[in-house]
């Protein structure tokens, strides 16, 4: 399809990224956000951004590659209503506890003064949900009974705001689902990462670890959370989709249940999940970026090809005429973006290179005459010289080979970032080295989290959990307390 | 595609809708949505739904062409915060007086107590995004700047409410659009009718009238209001999208200024459009449905066909062999079910034509004798035998020819409910017998006000304004006070 960006506004970024993303990742990011034109924070509400075009263009292809997956995978998509009496919230002791500091009120509406109940916007949908799920679930003929949504959710968050990262609105996808059986809720626990792996590291490019998370650190009413976590260029990590084992937590004050096939009333078996879409956003272009600006997988750029043409007096009409002919030929199937504006072919290599464009074409009147055009390629800047005839193939190619080429690089870089520690003082170095520190460690239980604050203070990172797919176990003992270890957790700090 | 509907709840609705619509419309439609899980209206917020899969699938799907029609007329996505500072509101002094009786509050957040500011949620977002449109444009150049954003905005509405077609939040799509000159302004307008054209008759098979609304009910801030009528089956219309010229009264205070071709600083003027999703899904069920349940386009179907296999014993195995292989041979281009759970062939039958489903198929061991399928087009209850090697033919055929068939027959009813009156009492009449009323008036600006009054009191009936593409103009004089007559008026009951 041909791609009508009705004037983007390619004036104002006239300089590029200047701050090195591996000396200074705060403030690269920070300019890849502004100069990218992704995101705006000078919104006048504190910890809430407008999302510009070029972001939101992706994360809405982001939104449907995961629906698809969820809906291919037996969920159907519904729509809550976003506010929550404050009454639903006290049904479930814990999950209130963990929430009441993060909840944004409404309390007034129109000119009738104070509402009778205080109204909180989601935080998330647990307690909205569940108390239809009681009136939608009758029968085991109902289940798996799984459903999701995709929406906004509000947090009143303490911590520092950073556009994608962490705001006081995000835009997520909250799957929740019940079951017959603990055996079928684990294993929605299990589907849940596998598609987190499919969409992260296969669509997104995001390489991430599972973690079971200690008791201390999991969803406020789970009985265990899983998260992801990703590795950004800064040596921290990303808290990315997290599944959450409900076991019957909500089903019992929700009241839940269903008839089984003996015609006995039973409590459901729940999981939730929710993959943050404008926070895996975030993570990615912070993962995949560069000094030059966005990497973007194929299928999620705005824009997947830009042709430039390289202007020479009284050579103008060939090389605009050849532009126009290849935009058309080309549009039919990539989102194409034919740049003739004002300015130097080389301001807008740069521009489009910041854009994070994976192919660019640029045509003169030498590569006519030569019948060839130069494609550049943005993930790693190699430069092809290809004949005219050759060039939808050529096209086809890299397209096809883009995001997998993106993949490896990453895969690869994220192995390197984890070091084996037996001790405090060089778990200490490899943490301040900007490396995830893998460990032996008593419990992931109540009982270890002595051992996980004295980590937060002596070592500077935080035990993100044990990982969820390693087998063996090789250290002996707790880092921290020389007790025997439970368990290999990664310690790593943390956005 | 294969569509997997994990375990629709078919239980539920054992009896169809009882309720005649043309007898008692407002009971279909409540019959209407509950028994096709469209929504559920037991959420314990007084006016606030759950939009169930069913209805969340298609409204999807009608989001997705409102959006690529929009891009496609050169407006980019955006995503904005929900929130709203007070102090934004107070800038344009109609629009504040006009939202304030609709708007909800948040007073506080977290355990922070009262916030400093009340934050309203957007009921539109006029005042969030122009505060913005003052840092992003800047020249000319940045002009025409089309955005949209998808979105819920929430208003606390005194009428009663109804799902889909009022409620306290609801979901829509919001174009915010500036320009160098009015008249480019006013051609937005045209465009914007032009898209409400396209998708409503052509995609959704609405019949709509455009009115520009009289001065006494525009859009508050605005310079002019058009709107859309569509005339459901209960002789009441229903407003669906409006576009808005809002000139320059909100680029003023909102500081939204361009600097001209000549270096001169200029303020924009402004357009806004709001085709509101989840209410046009409300009115084409409303307005498409019958007394067996929905008839849906067939785009927007969420099961566009659906196999039913007449079981015979001792040839169950043939035939069900024989749907399974129809199944996935269709699958690759419907969304297509197989209905192989229990039941009988009747039951199932009377639940899909129900849901809407456009193509029901029924194989029996009598139709794979004679090599044929049966065939039944949902719109109008038509039934075909079509032999074997016809069936992907056929099937194309009705697919194509499904939504046109039902925008035919649409279309044709809705011409028959206007009626021409010259007097107050025969509008009474008209009005009473579930008709609109053309009339002659003397003028929807602030002095036909009391014309209005009159007309709304004795006629039982609103003035909805004056069609936009009327050009001819057929009365002496005003139906009420009998002064010349500035246009021709329609006079209808309303949602």
């Amino acid at each position: 399809m041909m791609i009508t960006m009705a004037k983007m506004k390619k004036e104002a970024p006239i300089t590029g990224i200047t701050a090195l993303k591996e000396e200074d990742f705060s403030t690269w990011y920070t300019e890849l956000i502004s100069k990218c034109e992704l995101a705006d924070i000078r919104y006048n509400i504190k910890g809430f951004v407008c999302y510009l075009p070029w972001a939101t263009i992706t994360i809405k292809k982001m939104y449907k590659k995961y629906e698809d997956l969820l809906e291919k995978n037996h969920h159907l998509p519904l729509i809550m209503p976003s506010l929550i009496p404050e009454s639903n919230f006290h049904l479930e002791a814990e999950h209130v506890e963990g929430f009441a500091p993060e909840v944004f009120w409404v309390t007034e509406a129109g000119s009738s003064g104070p509402l009778s109940e205080r109204l909180a916007l989601r935080p998330t949908s647990e307690t909205a949900l569940y108390k239809m799920y009681a009136y939608w679930i009758r029968s085991y003929n109902d289940l798996p009974f799984k459903r999701y949504q995709s929406c906004q959710v509000w947090r009143y968050e303490g911590k520092m705001t950073r556009p994608f990262f962490r705001g006081r609105e995000f835009h997520w996808i909250e799957a929740h689902n019940c079951f017959a059986t603990e055996e079928d809720a684990k294993n929605q626990v299990i589907e849940d990462m596998q598609m987190t792996h499919e969409m992260l590291e296969e669509e997104f490019c995001i390489p991430i670890i599972f973690f079971q998370r200690p008791e201390w650190d999991k969803f406020s009413g789970a009985v265990h959370t899983y998260a992801a976590d990703a590795l950004m260029g800064s040596g921290k990590v990303l808290q990315l989709p997290s599944t959450h084992l409900l076991g019957q937590n909500f089903s019992k004050p929700f009241d839940v249940k269903f008839i089984d096939a003996n015609g006995k009333e039973q409590y459901c078996y729940q999981t939730c999940y929710g993959p943050a879409i404008s926070r895996i956003y975030g993570g990615m272009i912070a993962y995949l970026g560069d000094d030059k600006g966005l990497i973007l997988p194929f299928d999620l750029a705005p824009i997947q090809v830009v042709i430039i043409p390289i202007l020479v007096k009284g050579k103008e009409e060939i090389v605009l005429g050849k532009c126009k002919n290849l935009l058309d030929q080309l549009s039919t199937k990539y989102k194409v973006k034919l740049d003739d504006s004002d300015g130097s072919p080389g301001s807008k290599f740069y521009f489009w290179e910041m854009k994070g464009v994976p192919i660019r074409i640029e045509i003169g009147p030498k590569d006519i005459e030569k019948d060839q055009f130069v494609i550049v390629k943005r993930h790693d800047g190699k430069k092809l010289f290809v004949k005219q005839g050759d060039l939808n193939k050529k096209i086809n190619e890299i397209a096809q080979n883009y995001t997998t080429e993106i993949k490896k690089k990453s895969l690869l870089d994220f192995e390197e970032q984890i070091e084996i520690c037996h001790e405090i003082d060089s778990a200490k170095d490899a943490i301040e080295n900007g490396k995830i520190v893998a460990c032996g460690f008593c419990s992931i239980d109540m009982k270890g989290y002595h051992c996980a604050e004295v980590i937060e203070k002596d070592v500077g990172g935080l035990v993100r959990g044990k990982k969820v797919d390693e087998e063996k176990h090789e250290f002996a003992s707790c880092i921290v307390c020389g007790e025997p270890s439970s368990c290999t957790v990664y310690i790593a700090k943390s956005y």
